[in-house]
C-alpha cells in the first residue's frame, strides 16, 4: 500500500492530532495501557525491573526500510522484531517499547491503522507493551523509531559482545544468507527464548545478533589479537544461497556466540537439541591468535557487510 | 548552518559508518560511555533503578524544528532540553538516553560535530549518560530522535497529570508567551530541581510541562466534570507578548501543577521563594465544576494550541 493520499479526508490530517492518539491506543488494544503506565502523560512510569535494565533502539523509514509493496503490518512488525533481536542478542526479556512516529499530512490513516496493528501482535506474542510515543510531522517523510526496555535475565546475567577468549568455539543460530530475497527478514521470530537459554549458561562468554551479515558483524566478537578461524563449508547456508549470500546479505537476525574453549560440546549440544529442537545450531570455527589462521580458513577482508552509509 | 553538503568529502558517507560512530562517542566525550554501559553492543546495559522508571521520546526535525538558521549546537542542545521537560514534569530525575538518528548521506560531518556537542553539553550540565543509539540512512532527511529515561523522585512519588480535584488551585512557573520570537525555545532551562521539590509536596496533586499552550494543554490537568477558572490577568506573560500569545504559542516548557484546595497557600509560596527565588510562580486560578465558571472567566474554547498535524 503506498502510505500517502492524495484525498485529505483519508489523512492523519483529518483525523487530527487528538483523535490520531486516540485511535493508535485503539488499534494497540491491551499492547497499549494507558497512563501512568502507558500512553497520555508527560512520561511513561515503568514498575522498577527486578534486574539490570537493557535498552536499545531501531527504526522503520519509508523508502529505505520499507516501501509500497510493503505490507504496513508487515512494516510494524518488523520495526518491534529487529529490537527484540537485540534484546535477544543479550539474552534478555523484552517489556516495554515507546514509538516516535515522524510523518507527513497527507499518510493515509488506514496504512497506520495496519501497521500499528501489525506491530500490536507482535507485541502481545512477546508481552511487549507499547507505554508511549511521539508524533511530530515530518514533510514527505514516514519513519517510526522504536526504542525498547527489556530485563536482563534471572541471576542479572547480560551477554555482551565482549568475553570471548581465544581457543574459543564460535556457534550460529539458524541459517544465513538471502534473508532479503526469501523474505526471512519479514518473518523471522527473534531469537529470545534462544537467547536467555544462552544467558544461563555459563560456558557462553560472549553473543551477538547478526544484521549487517556475519562477515562484517563477526569482528565484534573477536577477543583481541584474535581471529575467527572459519572453514567455509561450516557456514549454515539457506536453501539456494551461496556462501557470498550467507556472509554479506545481512538482516540474518540470527545468534553469533562464543562457547568456551573448555566446554563439553557434546553435551552442550545435546542440551541445545532437547531445549530447541527445531532451531538449526552450527559450530563454525573458534578464535585464533592472529597470525595462526589456517591457510583454508574464510578471509574475511576479502567480504563486506551491510554499510548504513553508502 | 545547512546541514547538507554537495561536496562529498565533507558528508557523513565519506566517514562511514564505522567511523561516524567512533567520531559521535569522541563528541560525546564522558557523557557518551563505553558499551556496556554505553556505546558498542547490541543493548546498553543500565543499573537498575532505584525507584520507578519514567520514560519518553521527543525528535528535532529539519524542516519542522529547525532550519539552515539554526546554529546545530542549539539544535542537539533542544532535542535533550525538550525530553528532560517532560521528566521534570513528572518530578523525575533523568539518567539516560538513546539517540537514532536518520540522515542523508550528504550530512555534513561538521554540522553532526556541532549537533553531538550542544547536545552532550546539556547532557553533562544534568548528569544524563548517552547510552546508546542507531544510525539509518533517511533520503533527504534529517532527524534525530531521543528517548530519554529517568527515575522517580525518592519516595518513589510521581506526579501525573492525573490527580487534581474540584476546587484545586492552578499554578504556573515562569512567564507564558513568544517562545519563538525570544527564542526562550532555545534557550530555557528544563524546570528539573523545581519538579522535584513538588513531588516531595504532598499538596501538589497534578502537573504537567506547557508545550503547545496553556489554553491547549490546561485540559489535561483537569478534573472530570471541572473547567480551569483563570481570570485573564492572571496569567504571567513573557514582557511583549499578549494575552493570545500566553494561550496559544506553545514550547513555553513551563511546569503547570494543581495544589490541593485546602493549601496553605501563603506557607507554600513562601517556601517557594525560598528554593527557587529566580523562577516566578503564579496562582493563576482554580478548577470548578463546568457549570459554576464566573463570566470574566477565559473562555477556552475561543484559542487553540498548537496542532502537530495541520
Amino acid at each position: 500500500m503506498h502510505p500517502f493520499t492524495d484525498n485529505p479526508a483519508d489523512s492523519v490530517a483529518a483525523l487530527g492530532e487528538r483523535r490520531l492518539i486516540a485511535a493508535i491506543a485503539r488499534w494497540l488494544g491491551d499492547t497499549g495501557p494507558a497512563a501512568p503506565a502507558g500512553i497520555g502523560d508527560d512520561c511513561a512510569v515503568l514498575p522498577r525491573p527486578r534486574h539490570r535494565a537493557l535498552v536499545t533502539v531501531d527504526p522503520v523509514i519509508y523508502g529505505e526500510h520499507f516501501d509500497d509493496a510493503v505490507a504496513p503490518s508487515a512494516a510494524g512488525a518488523k520495526l518491534l522484531k529487529r529490537n527484540l533481536s537485540d534484546i535477544a542478542a543479550m539474552g534478555g526479556t523484552p517489556r516495554a517499547a515507546v514509538l516516535a512516529l515522524a510523518l507527513d499530512r497527507t499518510v493515509r490513516t488506514d496504512w497506520l491503522r495496519a501497521f500499528y496493528r501489525g506491530l500490536a501482535a507482535v507485541a502481545r506474542r512477546h508481552a511487549v507493551k507499547i507505554v508511549g510515543g511521539d508524533i511530530a510531522h515530518q514533510k514527505g517523510g514516514l519513519a517510526a523509531t522504536l526504542t525498547l526496555f527489556g530485563e536482563a535475565a534471572p541471576g542479572d546475567r547480560v551477554l555482551t559482545r565482549a568475553g570471548a577468549r581465544r581457543g574459543d568455539w564460535i556457534y550460529v543460530t539458524g541459517r544465513l544468507g538471502g534473508s532479503l530475497p526469501s523474505r526471512h527478514h519479514w518473518r523471522f521470530t527473534p531469537r529470545l527464548a534462544e537467547g536467555r537459554w544462552l544467558a544461563a549458561r555459563p560456558e557462553v562468554r560472549a553473543m551477538m545478533d547478526l544484521s549487517d551479515g556475519l562477515a562484517k558483524d563477526i569482528h565484534a566478537l573477536a577477543p583481541a589479537g584474535c581471529t575467527a578461524a572459519v572453514e567455509p563449508d561450516a557456514i549454515p547456508r539457506r536453501r539456494g544461497h551461496d556462501l557470498r549470500a550467507a556472509l554479506t546479505d545481512g538482516e540474518d537476525y540470527e545468534l553469533l556466540f562464543a562457547l568456551a574453549a573448555r566446554a563439553d560440546r557434546a553435551a552442550f549440544a545435546a542440551a541445545w537439541k532437547r531445549a530447541f529442537p527445531r532451531t538449526p545450531l552450527a559450530c563454525i570455527g573458534r578464535f585464533v591468535p592472529d597470525d595462526k589462521l589456517p591457510t583454508t580458513a574464510l578471509r574475511w577482508e576479502d567480504h563486506d557487510g551491510f554499510e548504513h552509509l553508502r
